[in-house]
C-alpha cells in the first residue's frame, strides 16, 4: 500500500494507526478504496450498488477491532459514502472510523459518511470516530457523518465522537433505536476555531423495556466560531434517558443547547442538564501560579475538558 | 357590583380575593368590564381601540396591589383582551391577574389575556397569575396567555404563573427582554389531567450586562395529558441564566420538556437541569406507612411539588 507522509500523519490522528492494522480494515483515500482486507470473523465487502463496503462481524466474534479510516489529501473532493456495519449475536469488538481531510488548495473538501450500523442481541460495540483537518490550502474542510444505530435485545454501545480540529463545517447527525434491555452511550467532543460552524443533532428512540442511554457532550467554542446541540431523547418504554451538556464559550465564540427529553411513557425516566460559561477564573489562576502562562493554562483546561 | 356565588369562589380561587379589593382593580366577566376602580398611585383605564385596559403605577408607588381578574361563566365565549402595564420607576408593586373559566355547556369558552408589561428603571413587580376551569359542562376551557415583559435598567420582576386544574387547552407564550442589571424570576406550576394538553414557549432575551433570569418549571401530567415545554434563554451580553424544569408524569401523562440555552456573549453563564419522571416510590411508601392511602399520599407529594 502507497501511504506517504501525510497519510501516515491523518492515519495517526483519526485513526490512531502508526501503521497498517492488524486484523480487518478498509482504508479509503480521495473517494477511492485503497486497501482493504477481511478477518475470518470479520467481513469487509465493497457495496456493488453504491460507493462504500459491509462490514460483518460474525456472532461470538471477541477482542477483535475492524479500523475504517476516510482520507481526503486533495483540494476539491466531494466524497460520499455509505457503510454497513453488522456486530454478530453475542460479539464484543470495537469499530474505529475517523476521517482526515488536509485541504492543500482553494476548493472545499468534503466527506459525508453514512453510516447503518445493526448491533444484534447481545453483542458489544466501542465505537470511535474522530475528525480532524488541515493542511495549509484556504479550501474549506466539511465532515458530515450521518450514523443510523438500531440496538438489538441487551446490545451494549459505546460511541465515542469526537471533532479535534481544523473542520471548518460539521453537520452531526446521529440517530439510535434501543431495543429491551440495550445499553447506548455517546460521549461527543467538538472543538471548533476560527469561523468554524458545527451542528450535531441526536434522536434517541428508548423503546424496549428496562434499556437506557446516556449522552454526553463537551464543547468549546475559540474564536468566532458557532456550535448548535439538539439532542433528543425520547422514552417510550420504562426506560432512562440522561443528557449532559457542558460547554466552553472563549474569544467571541457562541454555542447554542437545546437538549430535549421526551417521555411517552409513565414509568421513563429522564434528565438532563446543561451548561454554557468561560473557563472559570479560579481555575486559570491556579495554574498560572504553578508558573504556567495564560495560553499554557487554558490548553491545560481545555485538553482535560475534552478528555 | 354584581357577583353570584359561582364568580365568587372564581374570585376567591384565581385572585385570593374573598371580597372587592381595596386600591385598583378591574374586574372582567363574559367579555366585559363589570367593575374598576383607579387608586391614587395606580390608573386603570380602559383602551379605546380594542378591548383591555392600560394600568400606569405612578413611579416611586410602594406597597400597592392591583387586581385584573377575568371571570368566564358562559359557554361559547371567545373573549379576547389586550392589557398594557406600565410600572413606573423606583415602584414597588404587586400585580393580579388570574383567570377563571366555569364552562356550564357545550360550547368552548376561550380567554386569550395579551398582556404588554413594561417595568421601568429600578422598579419590582411581583406578578401572579393563576388559571383555573371549572362547572358541569363539556364545553371545552381554554386559556391562551401571552405576556411580553419588556425590563429597564435594574429593574426586579418575580413572576408566578400557575395552572390549577380543569384547564383543556392552554397555550403559554412568554417573552421578556431585559436590560443592565435587570433580574427576573419566573416560576410556573402546571398541573393537567384528563386529555389536557399545555404548551409553554419561553423566550428570555438577556441584553443587558449583568442581568439575570432564572426559569423554574413544575409541572405534573395525569391520566392521558400532554405538556409541552420550550423555555429558551439567550444570553447577549455577561449575563446569567439558568433554567430548571422538574415533570411528574402518572397514569398515561406524556411530558416534552427542551429548554435551550445559547451564548452569544463569551461571559455569559447558562446552565439548565431538567428531569421527568414518576413519584418516587420510596417517598409513597414512607407516607403510606404513616397512615395515608396511596391516594392521599399522591396527593400530599404532588401539592408539595407544585407549591
Amino acid at each position: 500500500m502507497n501511504l506517504n507522509a501525510i497519510d501516515s500523519e491523518l492515519l495517526k490522528t483519526v485513526a490512531d494507526l502508526h501503521k497498517i492494522p492488524r486484523g480487518a480494515f478498509n482504508i479509503r483515500k480521495n473517494g477511492q478504496a485503497v486497501e482493504r482486507r477481511s478477518s475470518d470473523h470479520i467481513q469487509v465487502i465493497p457495496k456493488t450498488d453504491k460507493p462504500g463496503i459491509d462490514i460483518i462481524v460474525a456472532p461470538g466474534t471477541k477482542n477483535e477491532a475492524v479500523h475504517i479510516p476516510v482520507l481526503i489529501t486533495l483540494s476539491g473532493v466531494v466524497d460520499v459514502v455509505y457503510n454497513t456495519i453488522e456486530i454478530g449475536e453475542g460479539a464484543d469488538v470495537v469499530v474505529v472510523a475517523g476521517c482526515g481531510i488536509h485541504n492543500p488548495g482553494s476548493e472545499r473538501s468534503q466527506h459525508d459518511g453514512i453510516h447503518e450500523i445493526i448491533v444484534r442481541k447481545g453483542a458489544r460495540m466501542r465505537y470511535i470516530e474522530k475528525h480532524y483537518g488541515g493542511g495549509e490550502g484556504t479550501g474549506e474542510r466539511v465532515l458530515n457523518p450521518k450514523t443510523i444505530l438500531i440496538m438489538e435485545e441487551d446490545s451494549v454501545v459505546e460511541m465515542e465522537l469526537t471533532q479535534i480540529k481544523g473542520v471548518d463545517s460539521t453537520l452531526r447527525d446521529t440517530k439510535a433505536k434501543l431495543a429491551k434491555g440495550a445499553n447506548l452511550t455517546i460521549v461527543e467532543r467538538l472543538m471548533t476555531h476560527g469561523r468554524q460552524e458545527a451542528i450535531s443533532d441526536m434522536l434517541i428512540e428508548l423503546e424496549g423495556e428496562g434499556c437506557s442511554a446516556k449522552i454526553i457532550s463537551r464543547s468549546v467554542a475559540r474564536d468566532d466560531s458557532k456550535q448548535v446541540f439538539r439532542p433528543v431523547v425520547v422514552a417510550k418504554a420504562p426506560a432512562k434517558g440522561h443528557v449532559e451538556c457542558d460547554s466552553i464559550i472563549m474569544d467571541r465564540g457562541k454555542i447554542s443547547s437545546s437538549p430535549a427529553i421526551s417521555a411517552e411513557h409513565p414509568e421513563a425516566q429522564l434528565t438532563h442538564e446543561a451548561a454554557i460559561g468561560k473557563i472559570a477564573q479560579e481555575q486559570l489562576m491556579k495554574l498560572e501560579t504553578l508558573g504556567l502562562s495564560e495560553k499554557e493554562a487554558e490548553d491545560v483546561i481545555l485538553r482535560g475538558f475534552l478528555q
